[in-house]
């Protein structure tokens, strides 16, 4: 039987659906030690931070393996053996970073929140008051786990009154969402290659600030996680210091062409908000319902209720979706049945137009809707 | 001014000359949940688990990140909290398990050796008997600081029979270098996709003894580089915890596929050991002697001493080499001056033999040879 060999479009937090011009990017060897891959480093380093606002204040030091490497290496290198760390929990992403401290033997905080409401910066503010041991707050921009925008402009404003320092898990907006670590007086912002710079995924990086990094020496936990022997390496040879994912760099350079010549962050917001703003609309019309209120959902993923119709079951709905060419991604919350859909990548509107279509005609042939 | 496109040929450790059909496998996006992926990622672990003949006593954990990563990963949670380890020292690697070692807080016994000399099983059985409070031995099986082939099967042998336990390093061999788990009780074999399996850096991984796998919960330093929780993950999901390198994976599949139709690791040492041979007798007629002795030597990477000529230096000598389509290493050695020349990868002594051409043609432009 006949078998299309196009890529299925992928609509879930990451790995994303990238063009082709950036994988193409990949095929080439390049030598980790040559000049030319150290102007490629040098470059994608220059390019993040100036997608950041750093460029006065900060640095970034890139990282090998995924963003959750990054989210460690930021924590055992920025915060002191003796720091401790208020976390915002809202979800699952949040919950690991909990888990990283607990493996750090660092002292942390949790201040919970229900899984569909923001971290309230009034909350953040209370608990720094009560504990004036808290060194440290770890925000998580964009909570995955449902799709809540946190509200950074505003933890940050109060962490930096309180006299605290600010680490940012922004895995998932970095790119899109528009961040200036300077303003803000973010200690350490982590990203990764794969996400909103619509890159392949195997490189997280991390923008420090500079001088709470020079201050770091000797925190770290991990040879392989510690970022300022990275930045040190990289200052004195221009070279990581061991293997770069030499073709996942190629292609995050390749990708950050395209997301300069699209119009930066403020234009891929736009993509991204249109892409949304479409699927929530036209899903609303088969009546699936999302799982965030509207202003804390963030133009990145959206979770849906699952159909309330005995004739729904996850893994079917998601294999005839595929089947059309379009994957989705599994709820991840505890409480409610759900499923999610991402809006990034190098898609469109008229993707999710499609997708949706798709979505529709499963939902019918299962018998879950009319 | 003209300029060819083609890339030069990689005559390094790694990153490597890979083939053209192994970077296209990466022109495809795919879902790290979708069970397509899930597929290619127990293709990959079951083939790796195979070329080291561990199918009835490992299993093969990868991990993302460099393939020093996956050294770190190893030692952090095959070796308990109160370990004590042995590192016979040979060079730069070896020079880096100890590093690691310290880190993470575990105790370590320096076993030193020449930087031209292999390890010696002798020494390391004296070494065990002195200090029964050694647990395991962490041997690099080929040093490419200087070229090294260390003599894996004696050091096994005294490892067993002294009952402690073995950790290998064998990034640079393994593919290439026939290496037995099981028959070698093993406790973990470290090696990464970029190098004789000649895949795209990106990712390592692990093959580890089960029961020492599954007696190491809660040993390991870091989430990130947690084995037994990656491990314990991938078996009840069939995938990775946090987002895979897809595209690196999807290049190591069809880099293990080719591997497979050369004739395995057999094959593939002739074919390095041919290229290392042309090399070695080549070099030879230009007056470039290797560092090492002939049976210390491993057909991996030839370190050579540096011409004697005034009129010589190596960057200069790299640069115009480079400008002929030979990427040539550096040497890492602390007392003698030296470069490095990779046999590895996908290439062929015709390639060699026009590497040689390459640099006697530079040599003699730069009045170093007549």
């Amino acid at each position: 039987m006949y078998k299309s060999d196009r890529d299925a479009l992928l609509l879930t937090p990451g790995p994303l659906t990238t063009t082709l011009r950036t994988k193409q990017a990949m095929l080439h060897d390049v030598g980790s030690w040559d000049t030319t891959f150290n102007s490629v480093t040098a470059n994608v380093c220059s390019e993040l931070l100036k997608i950041a606002h750093g460029e006065e204040t900060h640095v970034c030091i890139p990282l090998q393996g995924s963003g959750t490497f990054s989210v460690e290496a930021a924590i055992g290198t920025l915060v002191p053996r003796n720091g401790k760390v208020l976390v915002p929990d809202n979800g699952a992403y949040c919950a690991r970073i909990l888990k990283i401290l607990r493996y750090l033997g660092r002292e942390s905080v949790e201040l919970s929140f229900q899984e569909n409401q923001a971290v309230s910066a009034q909350a953040v503010a209370v608990a720094l008051d009560r504990d004036p041991g808290i060194t440290h707050v770890a925000l998580v921009h964009c909570e995955t786990g449902a799709g809540i925008l946190n509200p950074l402009e505003e933890v940050a404003e109060v962490v930096k009154a309180k006299g605290r320092r600010l680490i940012v898990d922004a895995m998932s907006s970095f790119g899109a969402i528009e961040i200036n670590v300077k303003q803000l007086s973010i200690d350490g912002l982590v990203a990764a290659s794969g996400k909103c710079l619509e890159g392949v995924p195997g490189m997280g990086f991390v923008i420090a600030n500079q001088s709470s990094l020079e201050s770091s020496a000797g925190n770290s936990h991990s040879l392989a996680l510690d970022l300022y022997d990275q930045w040190q390496y990289m200052q004195k040879a221009g070279q990581w210091r061991f293997t770069p994912p030499t073709h996942v760099v190629l292609a995050l350079q390749e990708a950050i062409a395209q997301f300069n010549e699209e119009g930066g962050a403020l234009a891929r917001l736009q993509r991204y908000t249109n892409n949304c703003k479409t699927l929530i609309s036209s899903m609303a019309t088969l009546g699936l319902k999302p799982f965030l209120e509207v202003p804390s959902q963030a133009p990145i993923i959206v979770t849906f209720h699952a159909p309330e119709s005995s004739s729904y079951d996850f893994r079917s709905f998601y294999l005839a979706v595929r089947e059309q060419g379009f994957i989705l991604y599994p709820g991840k919350l505890t409480q409610t049945e759900t499923f999610r859909v991402g809006c990034i990548g190098a898609i469109t509107s008229t993707d999710i137009d499609k997708a949706v279509n798709a979505i529709a005609s499963t939902l019918r042939s299962m018998k879950v809707i009319d």
